[in-house]
């Protein structure tokens, strides 16, 4: 019989905070999880050190000479898998644009506890792996499954709970002819961060479906009622709610701060003259139709050049020529459209667990 | 003529904060510098995205077909290298830790407002480069040098000083037969926050000394007055003190926190039974001599086993075997001892700007 864990109240107890400052448990988990420095999104795939990483637990050690992907459930085959056995498959490499769906959270006012991201909870790769529906197709789902449940190496406590990382995704999305179990990432073997030895990657879905350090596959004939899928990754406006599932990434842009910073602010300074704005948007599975930037807070929009995708799954860059032609303090607005209509909003769009907020970044630059 | 740069006040203004809760702009400077998540010190080589990054301003985009390492000053021989002509000098592969002089600031209290580190501003690595000391040879130092000066092609505002990255070693120091000019980590060109296309790696030295993207070096026949060295990094009881240089980096032990966490509070859990504890310990320039741990808060201390070192700059592993007998709460201590004698204090050593807060590491544990 195991004692009853207790672990710490943060803040007033209710995970939601009304003040600005920030808590403790909150640096630390900001410390352990990183954001891609904006400057970054120059890049058209991300270097693996710079990539958006969140980790709900600790990193596992994961020994490849005795680890196995193993598939069971409703299937007729069940069997597992050495990384070997994987590798010997078919192969493919994908580049695929990554955003944690908590991306924004600690921008909301109250603020959610939580992982704290301000902005840049994001990053692009090449990610090569082999398909997961063949492999599906292998050992034969059985005609009443409704989803998959794929189950990490990594193992905590969350909201209570006692877990190791687990999340379903319905059969379509796992059957899904571009979903990869992936071993490398940009070329390398993944790191220990993002998921050694075996992820998933369903493209176009926010990040927590994209299941790391994979151990297990289990198919499903009921639909999973794990903490991960029912109670932390929701849009709701109460915590008591259960309110919707966070699926796909909702379209967002955002800019590479111009000029240079302050050290400690991180205000942004521009010398007066034309200065070249860039950025990256990105949209679950529909292209960015538009972007649009503002350099006088919202007053007056105009569209920024866009390159078209590298593929289906990626951010496109887009650029914007500025002509800063007097001092005086600026603020600097973009915001993404896509092609099924979607449009970043100006304001926050609260949610109790903070998922989801895409709303317009500012960027303040003093131009001198 | 430049308008002046004003930039926002953080917290009382004072740089000092009394209280526990964390500025937005503290949380921000985090999610740029990444810490080491601490179970990551389980590898003798950290892998490059889990070292800690420190980047005073952003990350600079070095074109390597245009960029020349320039040496000048109060030199026989000034000239310009390209990296081709770097690489093509005798090479050497060191291993070396490196710690943020920082690291452990947002632990004291009251709080000196900065990169708010708690703890794991480290890393170990393989660098590759080529001999400072021989290069300087070959330019030829006049006889009356005092220091070298580095600079770095990042470019910021610091405490109301627009600047690039600028620090100067003394010239003994520069010509440390270990020294290097180093173009490789872990056995892979740079990655743009670690530096690319080459950086000093100074053996020994707190952080700041190994400069990044470096683009120039001068030598000095006056000791260089600049911010990073006269107003930075100090040891100072008060923000208008000069106080002493920071310079090596102090002793200091961390431990990998057994057991699995909680995701919001990172409490650990421990089930009864034995348990291994592991962790590293390192001091600047002299070999750790011996690592104690306390499972009572610092009433018992017992000897860790201690590996010896794999370099003369690498950190060293250590262990310790805890029989977790009983369910309760534990608070976990490490302190290390180096061959000078130096011992990690168990109180804070408070400064001014929160410099080499060595003191002993705890972890609180509940065993159940």
């Amino acid at each position: 019989m195991e004692q009853a864990i207790t672990t710490p109240v943060v803040g007033n107890g209710t995970g939601i905070e009304p003040s600005e400052a920030i808590h403790r448990e909150e640096l630390q988990l900001a410390f352990r999880n990183n954001a891609i420095p904006l400057e970054a999104l120059r890049y058209d795939v991300t270097p693996v050190g710079l990539h958006y990483t969140l980790i709900h637990y600790d990193i596992p050690f994961v020994d490849t000479s005795t680890w196995q992907l193993e598939i069971g459930g409703a299937v007729r085959s069940p069997g597992a898998f050495s990384l070997a056995d994987l590798q010997q498959r078919p192969q493919r490499t994908l580049r695929v644009t990554l955003e944690c769906a908590g991306d924004g959270r600690a921008l909301l006012q109250p603020r959610p506890i939580s992982q704290p991201w301000l902005t840049g909870a994001v990053g692009t790769a090449e990610w090569t792996g082999t398909s997961l529906s063949a492999l599906l197709n292998e050992v034969g789902l059985h005609e009443n499954v409704v989803e998959l449940l794929f189950t990490g190496a990594d193992h905590g406590i969350e909201g209570g709970v006692e877990q190791d990382y687990q999340r379903s995704l319905p059969v379509e999305e796992a059957m899904h002819p571009d979903a990869l179990l992936a071993w490398s990432m940009n070329g390398r073997p993944l790191e220990p961060q993002h998921g050694y030895p075996l992820r998933l990657i369903i493209p176009g879905w926010y990040g927590m479906a994209h299941v790391k350090w994979l151990r297990s596959m289990q198919a499903l004939t009921e639909p999973f009622t794990g903490y991960q899928n029912t109670t932390a990754y929701r849009y709701s406006a109460s915590r008591e709610e259960s309110g919707e599932a966070v699926t796909l990434m909702r379209v967002r842009s955002l800019m590479v701060p111009p000029g240079f910073p302050d050290f400690l602010t991180r205000t942004r300074i521009v010398r007066q003259g034309a200065e070249g704005l860039l950025g990256r948007a990105w949209s679950g599975r529909s292209p960015v139709g538009r972007v649009e930037v503002s350099t006088d807070g919202g007053q007056v929009w105009e569209t920024a050049a866009i390159e078209p995708q590298q593929s289906p799954y990626s951010w496109q860059r887009w650029s914007y020529h500025w002509e800063a032609s007097r001092a005086g303090t600026y603020d600097l607005w973009c915001r993404a459209v896509d092609s099924a209509g979607d449009v970043q909003p100006l304001e926050q769009r609260w949610t109790a667990r903070g998922m989801g907020n895409n709303m317009v970044q500012r960027v303040a630059v003093q131009v001198i």
